[in-house]
């Protein structure tokens, strides 16, 4: 069950067929997660040289720096990828809230068997 | 750019064209990231029902509860949903390793300029 993506330190990224990976974003801090979005190889790439993470925009398809509008860019202190290399996470210092609903992170609900419910900020 | 998804306690998650939504399970005493995968609806009411994290399986085509076969079972201890509703966060206490390569995290190599190298255990 495991071959070279998985053991070896080549980087053969295993897009999807939007050319995609999936990327969690959480703080290199306090090590919640602020975020899930998508990387194509160019946001990736990107967000390795520069420091700050780039994303694809599926709604817009279009490259996105996080922050471009708001500020609220994500400083981003590693970045790792997952064993079949379709998922990078990447630990980051946010300049502000990561939310576009302007909460820092973007789960501040709890899913439960009664639904949802408002995640008090110091859990 | 908010709504009743962003905004509310409705539960109303948003699959994708095959039904699924991103999850990400942390470490819910250490906080890494230990893996990315997918849920169906069934596998997310298992996973908050039993208490124990449950996938589907893309390659596979199955339901699939973690460590069905190897028993590093997930004990979820919280279950979050993101702004639009297309990801969840899963904190849980790993039984075992919970990568399929025996490793304790899937994210076990760092992205960088250069490509990937291995990750320090205690990193």
């Amino acid at each position: 069950m495991t071959d070279d993506r998985d053991q070896g330190l080549t980087f053969n990224p295993k897009y999807d067929a939007d050319g995609l990976l999936t990327a969690v974003v959480t703080d290199a801090e306090q090590g919640d997660v602020l975020m899930v979005a998508h990387m194509n190889a160019q946001a990736l790439a990107l967000t390795v040289g520069t420091g700050f993470a780039h994303f694809w925009s599926r709604s817009r398809q279009a490259l996105w720096k996080k922050g471009e509008s708001s500020g609220h860019m994500l400083e981003v202190r590693d970045i790792r990828i997952d064993c079949d290399q379709d998922a990078v996470w990447v630990k980051a210092v946010p300049a502000g809230p990561t939310c576009h609903t302007g909460a820092r992170s973007c789960f501040y609900r709890r899913v439960g068997i009664e639904g949802l419910s408002p995640v008090d900020a110091a859990d």
